[in-house]
């Protein structure tokens, strides 16, 4: 098996993009990726979208994307695993260069979620839950997230101000981050006393509806050297689980066990334990996920998610910084194109890229990027050499 | 890069199956390939499925397979290639066994078309043209192919009759295929007078809309002689290529492009030439697709693709059997499946478990599958040891 590192990533602001559409989203983060790794060709691309067909009425995504970035004829391979459609589009052009079946793979997220023909947001979105017996009889993802977050603060004594506090920790990230959709400082007063979406959940606990695309450029490790004068991004480690689709066939709703299988295989791979972990990004879709999430990784014990945020300690200058992208919340939540965008964010800062939002003294950085209300994780450890 | 090798194969009956769901049907043909190859576990998954959005209000079917497959938390991704998105799904297997991520993978291909909650088959088929240009405006498939189809008979003298051999020849070999949807022998002139669909094709010139699916078991070749005691059957081949999404934008609308350059580098990774197939299931989604895919592939000169069908070339007792096991026409095209289900009939023939339509001293067959108007296309060459 081959070593893989990432010479290139580019992106596209997240936000309401009025005329923009999905191809051109696409194509934009690609250019942008292929151009900061100085490649003008390459062999194989990938493609992470949720739903094109439910939100642009556009399946066959491969050959649309392939056709408009004049690629054609490399081959391009859509995957879907919802919201962990960009990681696992990732991991998918990893196995590729891994494989020895192609040298430079291009892969991209992309969703364009606004100023669509097709189904409503609250429906496709609840594709990714278990149509017969969630999605049928009227479960939405913030009805979801909302039993989980009440479960939690059940069974833990989690606090409605430590979810406040993801979403004010993650925009104050946010406002560092020029691709950020929301851009602007919020309190934890603010949060709790937001719109009701879903008890606990009010609408700044939610990551919004956002167009946007994200890409990098994949190649050999032996390659890279040759190729780039950037520091050299290794990934460390890909690892992909699933669980249950639907919520109720959990023993414990609060605990994200895909997350948990692919965290512990990605740290075996990589070799390395939670602590060796610099900083991470991870799927904040609502608060209550940034919590759960941190447990499941083992960065902190389990039920203690809620107190780690509210100490600061996964803040820009805590002891492990957490979406300092701004997150799902602040940076916006175009479902395909996370994945990528999460890795975006950890392969600049790992180069030194990250701009007001730099961290001091980075090494290794963790992604993690989930599907559902978890039926499927994405975990990636990227290393900079 | 790891010899892979094909262990199990299994599939449903293909044909209107009401009391069958998307679900049902992918665990149905994967337990049925697991019992084939005698695993009891998987080690990864892939799902190829078209548009389980659109036709049934679900994607996440990487964590929905795993999970009723009893399966999770192994790695299960779902790719989608219009069309082709099974044979995409085959791909992508080959590459994890490939690079030595996993062992022992499952590929399974599904579609649930009938007797769905969600959009009309028309629209939800239409997804995989290009919709700004294609769909939005009216262009549907039987529509693209009748125009290639009428070009083909303008540029090389194709007769009216040579299209409706495709369908006779594919219906003979159908009716010895006990899973194949429609088991009844036609005639050149009921193809002729059968209702008009986009001229010159008509209904009995169009695959179906049907429920089914397929599945294979891959493991690496070393390990396939412990785990089996049939005949083991190689990959000698898997590749993929686009071209054009839009019909309008290519240069020869009755030339198959992705076709040729996915064939061509199938032939040079396996090391043979077009004459040393034995026998080819293609991707007869229309009887005009059949005649130009012989051609892309090589295995008839250009624009003698329908002179070779009149002249039985491609008949099962021809120099080139072509879809013995019914093709698309007869045995149905749930169009997720279609691609897998091609593959288990190349894995029945080399082992010598055809039945009725068992060909004689077959070594090595071809598999080719495509998206869309040929927008995708994929490719494998698998060999009997």
């Amino acid at each position: 098996m081959r070593d893989v590192a990432i010479i290139g990533i580019g992106m596209t602001d997240f936000g309401e993009l009025w005329n923009e559409s999905l191809r051109s989203l696409y194509v934009r983060a690609a250019l942008e990726a292929m151009d900061d790794a100085g490649v003008d060709h390459v062999d194989a691309m990938v493609v992470g979208c949720m739903t094109g067909g439910l939100f642009n009425g556009q399946e066959h995504l491969g050959s649309l994307m392939a056709d408009y970035l004049g690629q054609a004829p490399v081959p391009c391979t859509r995957v879907e695993s919802a919201c962990a459609s960009g990681g696992l589009a990732l991991r998918c052009g990893i196995m590729d260069v891994a494989s020895g079946m192609n040298d430079i793979v291009l892969c991209g997220g992309v969703e364009k979620m606004s100023d669509v023909s097709g189904a409503g947001a609250t429906y496709a979105l609840a594709t990714a839950a278990d149509q017969d017996y969630e999605g049928f009889h009227g479960a939405t993802f913030p009805g979801l997230y909302a039993l989980m977050a009440t479960a939690h603060m059940h069974k833990y004594g989690t606090r409605r101000e430590d979810l406040a506090q993801v979403a004010v920790k993650n925009h104050d990230n946010g406002l560092l981050n020029p691709h950020a959709q929301y851009r602007m400082k919020i309190t934890v007063e603010q949060v709790i006393n937001s719109v009701k979406v879903a008890d606990p959940l009010n609408i700044l606990d939610c990551s919004p509806i956002t167009d946007g695309a994200a890409a990098v450029i994949l190649c050999p490790l032996d390659m890279a050297k040759k190729l780039t004068k950037k520091p050299i991004v290794k990934v460390a480690a890909t690892a992909h689980a699933t669980d249950t689709i639907a919520l109720h066939q959990r023993k414990d709703i609060t605990w994200i066990g895909s997350t948990a299988a692919a965290a512990q295989r990605a740290y075996t791979m990589a070799g390395v334990k939670p602590a060796d972990i610099d900083f991470a990004e991870v799927h904040d879709c609502f608060t209550i996920a940034e919590i759960c999430v941190l447990e499941a990784l083992g960065v902190v014990e389990k039920g203690q998610g809620g107190k780690a945020t509210r100490d600061g300690v996964t803040a820009r200058d805590g002891k492990l910084p957490v979406n300092t992208s701004g997150g799902l919340k602040s940076k916006g939540h175009p479902v395909g194109a996370t994945g990528i965008a999460q890795v975006h964010e950890v392969v600049a800062q790992l180069r030194g890229e990250a701009g007001k939002r730099q961290l001091k003294k980075v090494r290794r950085g963790l992604a993690q990027n989930m599907g559902g209300s978890g039926g499927s994780s994405v975990v990636h450890i990227l290393e900079v050499l």
